[in-house]
């Protein structure tokens, strides 16, 4: 039978309780349930709700569930409604009367909204360790890649050439703001709706600010009806998982590019593929392109419970039970492929000699415009020349790097034996120290302000 | 081992294999594995590929894996990549080399879509079903209300006076639309991958029409590459899904409005309602509200495998294994969701009482206006002029239909006593006679039709 | 003034106007308005509302107004609300007091959802020709690229040899689901809401079955309520065009790659292309890019409107607005993107050379294995014996279709002299005339069978 | 003729130019660009590229471009692709040849990016000046309906009385997080990309910190990869936008079901309803209406980009493109909601009458179970105590609150005299001066904090 089946001449029907019951899910949450009726205790024990010896007959039997739990597991049974029952249910079972007085002065309200914090504000840790551990493997792989050059791409054409240290770092910054706005959305998290009741606030004077620290929020929330029916923190918590899909969709796109036979730039390591149950020959790139399709999952994620929670009143509604299971998903989905990342990265092998092959003169084309502008021809003027050059080039079949000053000077007299020197890859690299630039120097600077911000 | 590991040197990484792993999902076509592969061996007996011995040991095999799995349910391993795999591992071990045979001409491209698209055609017979036996609680419905008056809304604002059982009804001719649209995807569905191969076709000369009889597929996939690489018909069933709920959630807001102390307009049997674990008074209908809040995670599972099929190349990456997650997910919920509205609807209490006390006069305003345009005005002048009515009937604290024609006259002279008439609810009933309106013949006329569809 | 303005003492806040008015987006629906409204006429006067003379009075403006915004546009009013009371607004303008009989009988609820019926069936047929005329550019492309072969590709790793018209035949099937999905999708959408007024039907005896016919339906809505408040077949129509988008854009992506350096199989006409304002020598794929983006956009559309839908009771909310901006969006945009993409694969250059060159002999593995299964060995052997050919070939850096019978010999004795056989494209062309395959013969077959579905 | 068409043997087919341009959609950033190529032309300068004459014609053209921008709008041309290209021809047709050095060591890649990350910051300045005039309006309404009592809800059934000013404190603190949220936004997005070119980096020493100064910018941009491929700070200005409305639609939803006749609860002022073109009777809350809706088109304009980006690799394809439509339409949209929502809230009537009549006494039934824990009951037993007096007084028909202490007794020893006094409405509401609660104690500190948050 329910707890709350006083006023009721009736019992759930099981098909409403297949549909009702979440236990299935927010089972993810005991420890944090347990942890939050471990200092709900206390703090009723403080009020004068409980006696020292209830209390400690009611810790105790919270910590041997909690030992249990992690022991064995628990036992659920198919009335159990949801973890706070189960867990109300067991520690009744285990201590006697006594454990039904822990529920004074709360309600599955707040209490859920507790946990659910909790759990958030403990993924986010978990989180930002993966992330600066695949940061730190971008480090590494930019000093070992340090020099080595590659063609740029825009609209996977070749557009410039640029180092592949540059191209990991590039993903080293951008992980570093989803770290950023990891750290924003914990701030925003860290506040204890725990004392807000049904929606009203408890009926008992709680000391929530002492409860607070003991659970170890940075505050209260300020409002009860506010803490037990926002469910911004959750969207916010989808919403940085799939922001750093999406990031990594996109490195893992170019990469299982790169791993084709026809780029080459790029072999995974055999432990990080997989073959064909049918093609002998195949090596693929499974792990990228899981990583790739995550983004679409964590997209899904958010967006079902946006839509869920859209135009659903206050204080609470049962349509709120629904945002555990994309968060739960979305925080295991991505902390499994930052792993996963991270050792593709670092176990891959970069094919120096196919990228140098690969690197196509026309890269030095816009080179060769800013060479006509040093000579003080307008910028928009040189790409039409240079445009010309490349024109010809295809059309009659020539390397765009073996023609003459003569030939040169029949689109512009502004040519000169100097213009040669242009021809060089590392040259063009050099070109590019401007603070976020491609160039050598520059590209050590930013692994030294990456190494800083490691440290911070 | 992997069955595939022949060119490669190192084994999956776990890491690797808790990301690449889809058993713990795909396990769900298992039944679906076992006959494709039954059909599959026929064929391959058919093109000389196996002889009669090998194909009845492997039959044999696979039906005894299909009744183990019934009984007891098989024992799947770590290693186990997928529900393919793990089903080719158990038919060796059960019958040895000869199941080493079954995966010839076959690859897990065209094998794991036309698993799917089994699976797929099976749901939509089972949703059928469940729709038309809430289509059957809705008729019914609307023969127990068929007379009772309520007040029609918009914009939750009372605009004209319905009988509940013209609601019930358009629930009905809703849920007939989605009936129709889930049977239009069955026959999109409808079509055999399996011969395609990994994308090029199978390299045995299988009879594929025979296969897909077998099967019991219309027909075969016109073009192997197609054949393995659409999604499409996952796409359409999300959707139909979803449809389905986006439906329900809107009726599901309307009956948990109604259901409240201040409509009062229903009552939820107990069964289907819960309490509150601190609120000794409260019963709430937390099944309309799991119905309503269903819809936005089927939106979600839709958006989720759309973005994540965008932009995937053909014929095949890894990135689809995302779609059946969502799929089972939507079909388990919206199935489980028809259900609980269906007992929902054929349980609650119609509080007729509370109905008719709350029918406010204004909801014949539009009749009134209609009076006017039989008299001649034109319509526009007639809805200002009851407008003006209205607007000084709640200014002075007036009745409307207690208003005399003396009083009404101030605001028009083609008002006569014949106007009283029209203060009846009835009478305004009466007046929506028109097909498809409130109107009681019309309702009996939809009856009607609805128990035709139902019969067909 | 607003024309409702009756009751109200105040009019509505210029910013409320801002939000509130429609008419920037539903003018879009002007023609379809006017049409209902002409058809609306003419059942009026039927049912005695209107004389002879005045219909043909009302009837007359409207075809003026139709006339007038053909020609130089109608000018609409800041205060015009919708394009509903703009087209009554300038009726009254333009032939007086008749002009205010029109809305008689009728309701904006039902008048929107007609005219936005009217408007998805005539986009239906649109799109259906639109791709119609790509899948007519794909089945001539199939016959200019009928035996140039290609590599087909799985995970973007060379998989088996394939027609180049097979990859373009794959697209047609794909589409002619598409177009069967429309044509599905009219069906369901070709029933008339007029007649049904606010929701609880018109209060005049209008003959709607007349009505219907008039104005093209295939049939009346059987109940009111649902008729005003349902937009199922909005959610189907936004579906329908991301379904296409997305499957454009899978083909996008392949093609992108395609018009790489890198595997340079294809070329897009100048014409389908753009450059770059910096790097002179740059033409990128940019048509191919909108193309594939387009997806995401499409999804959106749907997405936003199914949360906007959810959980929205009945009959009619003002949050219904919201169908018509995404709905004309999605059209607008799939139906450019079909026409781009038919000129784009028109107009493109299939390099054959290129192709040839980038035929690796691994793509031959699986004919391999099949070479072995037809000797006996089971295929999972097989696939493992020719596994380990291509380790072999990869690590001594060794041709694999050079390998001579003596080395094959180390890996199973089976080989023989006839193995060499297997080392040709046409062969494993051919060996692939199952039906659906990408063999000459199959894809013959497949071009016939498109003619025929395209005559249909 | 394109300014990129050196290479180019054809011009862009009109169909394409029509996919392709995008300046009706980014003409919106005009100034931003202007801004942004101003300080770009100072930049120039000082590295040498422009002579002080030559950058101050450039500055000056640009000027005055800016200044008929604001008094006539400027004229744009078919031809024209997005807004960059069109102030360039705009500039040169103005200034002459000069003009054509301005896109020295520039791309549009690294323009674009600067453009937009001045327009999103200038957005979040004026998004937080709308949120905290909303929450100004929300502490005066506080402060005038401070001490009114009325039913709080769960599930839409009374749960507890709770004052109306803790209700509209619940949305001030809600909006605070949300004004925090923007801030966060506002100092990821706050660096700049200029300088970046394509993707590696422009190939003129521009000291980027002091452009980045000149452009109101805290930093530059670390690796200009990263900086012009990124737009995750746009995916996060989508959301902020969606949880602001989001937030707002579960506001709108309640108060749409206070403004019916069935609660009653509040009304809204005439100018911010709207009438019924058909019912002359209607008073429509439109306004809360479309608030409610605009979280459906923010979410979809959030999930459409997020699928959009997902899988792009870099540095940029034109798919990146489609940051802006929904990025200008979420802002405008949520701005004018925010406002909208402003002046209802402060317009409206909350119905003091109507809120008492509505208390049913069941409220204090959490209140009589604490009473029983005060007599040392548990609260599991208090709870079921009190259940079946609710289920006594719903069989009987009798009031809650009417029943005598010898009543009660049935139930519970533990009743006595003192029971009476929590059948009084400010007696509960008085027991929930926890902090955070609705205590009229609390909702004062509550008004103090707010104020002093608007103060910081």
């Amino acid at each position: 039978m329910k707890m709350w089946n006083g006023r009721f001449h009736k019992p759930s029907d099981p098909v409403m309780e297949l549909l009702n019951r979440s236990i299935d899910v927010d089972r993810g949450l005991i420890k944090e349930d347990i942890q939050g009726s471990i200092a709900w205790a206390k703090a009723l024990k403080k009020c004068g709700v409980l006696s020292s010896a209830e209390q400690r007959r009611i810790v105790d039997g919270l910590n041997n569930l909690l030992n249990e739990h992690r022991e064995k597991g628990l036992q659920f049974l198919a009335s159990d409604e949801d973890v706070h029952m189960a867990v109300e249910r067991l520690l009744i079972h285990k201590i006697g009367k006594t454990g039904m007085k822990l529920h004074t002065g709360r309600s599955r309200n707040d209490q859920v909204v507790t946990d659910l914090r909790l759990f958030v504000k403990r993924q986010y840790e978990t989180l930002g360790r993966a992330l600066a551990e695949l940061q730190k493997v971008l480090v590494d792989r930019s000093n070992k890649d340090l020099t080595v050059i590659m063609p740029g791409y825009t609209h996977l054409q070749q557009a410039q050439p640029i180092l592949v240290s540059h191209y990991w770092l590039s993903l080293f910054f951008a992980l570093e703001r989803e770290k950023r706005r990891c750290q924003n959305a914990f701030l925003l998290a860290d506040s204890m709706p725990l004392g807000s009741g049904a929606l009203a606030g408890s009926g008992f004077p709680i000391d929530r600010r002492k409860l607070a620290s003991e659970l170890g929020f940075a505050e209260c929330a300020s409002n009860s009806i506010d803490a037990v029916s926002s469910r911004d923190f959750v969207l916010e918590a989808l919403v940085c998982c799939s922001s750093i899909a999406i990031l990594l969709s996109r490195y893992a796109e170019d990469m299982i590019i790169w791993s084709s036979k026809e780029f080459g730039f790029i072999e995974l390591d055999d432990a990080w593929s997989t073959g064909s149950s049918m093609m002998p020959q195949k090596k693929n790139p499974d792990s990228l392109e899981l990583i790739r399709s995550m983004a679409g999952r964590l997209i899904g994620n958010y967006t079902g419970f946006a839509a869920t929670l859209k135009g659903v009143g206050l204080a609470y509604y049962k349509d709120l039970q629904e945002d555990k299971k994309p968060l739960f998903d979305s925080y295991d989905r991505i902390a499994l492929v930052c792993k996963v990342f991270r050792h593709v990265i670092e176990s891959l092998t970069v094919k120096k000699e196919a990228l140098k092959q690969s690197l196509d003169p026309f890269l030095l084309a816009t080179d060769m415009a800013d060479y006509l502008v040093k000579k003080n021809m307008s910028f928009r003027q040189a790409h039409k020349v240079v445009g010309k050059i490349v024109a010809y080039c295809i059309e009659k079949h020539l390397d765009f790097q073996k023609l003459s000053v003569e030939d040169l000077r029949k689109f512009s007299p502004l040519f000169d034996h100097d213009v040669k020197k242009i021809f060089k890859w590392e040259k063009a690299i050099e070109h590019r120290n401007v603070p976020g630039g491609t160039g050598l120097k520059s590209v050590k600077t930013q692994i030294a302000l990456a190494r800083k911000l490691m440290n911070k």
